[in-house]
């Protein structure tokens, strides 16, 4: 017998219909013949109802308070679907983060697990009951708040569950089949991976491919916890993400196996200009930054001009970290001594994942190639062990997704090991 | 330094204009000096909305499920104000009933309160914290699964934390300014009632005012909690349910003081005819009714008539429970050997309530009079030390009322010591 844990996301419990169509995947996983602990997130839009309703009294609403209000999305969803199981005859109870043992710290609205105590899953489990716990929260460590995950908690909360209860396999369902090689409403010849590695698939999650958090993969990677990503509306077989040495190929591979294409539209640039090019000046800048609390992605400096002694940093953000990354760099302006700072929210991030292909300086040129040919200008470049990051126009993003895309031959029946995918939510 | 606990029902939280006005309000018990904790019940029809989401996924759902999902809708409403408060500059605290310390039995849907335990609540309060805590729930004792309460559950909840933190007065909330005469709808002429006992005020309950509870004014009659009862749309005084003690004139009264005229139309009545005139009889058959959990209200035995050496018993229940009483009855037909059962849910209950009433047979005299004056007739009767009430048909309900009301002078500039309400929720 083994131990599933299953995630559902919002769209596939969107409704009374989607809820008993899930509560039938439920029951056809027990019935095979295994112990399911099943995560739900929100039904449809409810989340984003909750918080017009809060911002309807509240400009500014606590952390406290507004962890309290969201976390009724998942009671919602949780209790339907235990009673849409418990009609089809089997016996389902449904756990509130705090009831399932999700024990985080007092970080309101991103809130990070410490530990996972599912005592009461584990009794329930061993009684036959199918476990419903709700996904995206906890409760804090000292004094027992309740308490949100922030971006990607249900898939976190899933994982974890997966890892504290030694479960076999995390499903992670959604409205897409899986991870493919592209984003399929720009590269309509996307394909669906089969296989991927836990580290290329976080490079996807950071490079922009929504559908697994960074969190929950690395959660995964630490804890060895094969998740398979597949859609709730088919039987099909997803995309496993696993540790490399359980794909045939990466262990002694000879060549490059490129993943896929992610894209990100989220990011901005700030480029400070004319910072002095002395030691310590490059510190100065991201320790106010990191200060702030602000996520840095790319940074790019530029050789010094001899004349000036002085040189360009830029990096990327988050553009909704725009603004305070701003106010934080000017208020520091004249001790770092820079001249000034240009800003721009209309970029994107075209990224190429795939194992290998640090040493085959042939992607490099292959990807730039393809990109210039497409005529599209690159405005920065950074790079990883299995990822080559490009920063475009964010009007020229589809037209570079798709050229390099192609130019690695991973449009339909061509290759076997694939990457990346989107939902766009 | 006062500790006042306000309760505000579902309608005064309908929407967000609702919930900052009640916002304002509980600031400003706040700023007058007053430590101050607040029940607060689901917003308008969130809870219907709720059942209705359960029937679409499941026709019986699970009382532990049920309660999980109804409970969100405190969850909603309780946070929502916190933020309201906190956006007035005011800090606050919303708790659940659990994190409150409400300990219930395990009966879900109806649970009973075993024990407060408000020890977070005294801690945020000593704090200067106002707290916000969800009506209508609690956490077992043994499976620590979330309950509900059942009807009158938020009333009960804060006459309960009341109790347990020894508040000062219990203020209950609603979109009616107090306890009245008769109901305004059907008595235009009826009056606020000022003050009014616990034990009068059980009656009212008991007889169909809707305004409070009967289950929140025992709790609040065992611990002598003064409850005020008033609207959250004005600044009136409304009116206060105290011990007798503390009311003028019914100390030492002379003479019968009555409170107001109450009416119920949710009973049915069920007659069953040719009883065996034998000792037992009537105990089976209110032993198999109460086997089958149906509340009883009114009963009355006819005198056997001597050429058959049978009787006919009456008796009223909740109409929801009528046809589960008739399937226990005819269940022990041949055992009780009565010849057939009556049904009639075409009736209504109309009480007159004052202290004092039994040793003044007048107002007995009074009262049937003025209902047979009025052209109605009396099915039933029914009487205790404070109440005296009778069955009609349902259409006579409204006529009965107004009579009743009249003859005791009730109306409107005439009496002073008066009661009952009932705001048809």
């Amino acid at each position: 017998m083994a131990l599933v844990v299953q995630k559902y996301g919002g769209s596939s419990v969107a409704d009374a219909d989607g809820v008993k169509r899930v509560a039938q995947r439920i029951v056809a996983t027990k019935k095979a013949g295994n112990d399911v602990v099943v995560v739900v997130s929100a039904m449809g839009d409810t989340t984003d109802d909750l918080i017009d309703m809060a911002k309807q009294v509240s400009p500014l609403p606590p952390g406290r308070e507004l962890d309290m209000l969201l976390t009724a999305g998942e009671r919602i969803s949780m209790a339907l679907l235990a009673m849409a199981i418990a009609n089809l005859g089997h016996e389902a109870r449904s756990f509130t983060g705090s009831q399932a043992g999700v024990i985080t710290d007092g970080s309101h609205g991103k809130a990070k697990i410490i530990d996972v105590t599912p005592g009461r899953i584990r009794t329930a489990l061993d009684e036959g009951s199918i476990c419903i716990v709700a996904g995206f929260q906890g409760v804090s460590q000292g004094t027992k708040d309740i308490t949100t995950l922030g971006r990607g908690g249900s898939d976190t909360t899933a994982v974890a569950l997966a890892a504290a209860l030694d479960a076999d396999v995390c499903e992670i369902y959604s409205d897409v089949d899986g991870v493919f090689t592209a984003d399929p409403r720009i590269v309509p010849a996307a394909r669906k991976i089969p296989k991927i590695s836990y580290e290329e698939m976080l490079e996807m999650a950071a490079s922009g491919a929504k559908i697994l958090h960074l969190r929950c993969v690395e959660y995964a990677r630490r804890y060895n916890i094969p998740i398979h990503v597949r859609s709730s509306f088919s039987q099909k077989e997803g995309t496993w993400v696993v540790d490399s040495s359980e794909i045939e190929g990466q262990d002694d591979m000879e060549q490059a196996i490129i993943s896929g294409v992610a894209h990100d539209r989220s990011e901005a640039k700030i480029t400070v200009v004319g910072v002095p090019d002395k030691p310590g000046e490059a510190a100065a800048i991201f320790t106010v930054l990191s200060e702030a609390e602000i996520n840095i992605d790319m940074i790019v400096q530029n050789v010094s001009a001899a004349s000036t002694g002085r040189t360009d940093i830029s990096f990327t953000l988050p553009s909704t970290d725009g603004q305070s990354a701003l106010t934080a760099l000017n208020k520091l302006k004249e001790r770092i001594g820079f001249e000034s700072l240009r800003y721009d929210d209309r970029i994107g991030k075209v990224s190429l994942i795939g194992a290998g292909m640090r040493s085959h300086p042939g992607v490099t040129a292959t990807l730039f190639g393809a990109i210039a040919d497409a005529g599209v200008n690159i405005e920065m470049i950074s790079t990883s062990e299995i990822r080559i990051s490009v920063v475009v126009a964010q009007d020229d993003i589809d037209t570079a997704v798709a050229a390099a895309h192609h130019a690695f031959d991973l449009d339909a029946e061509q290759v076997e090991a694939v990457v990346y995918g989107g939902t766009g939510r």
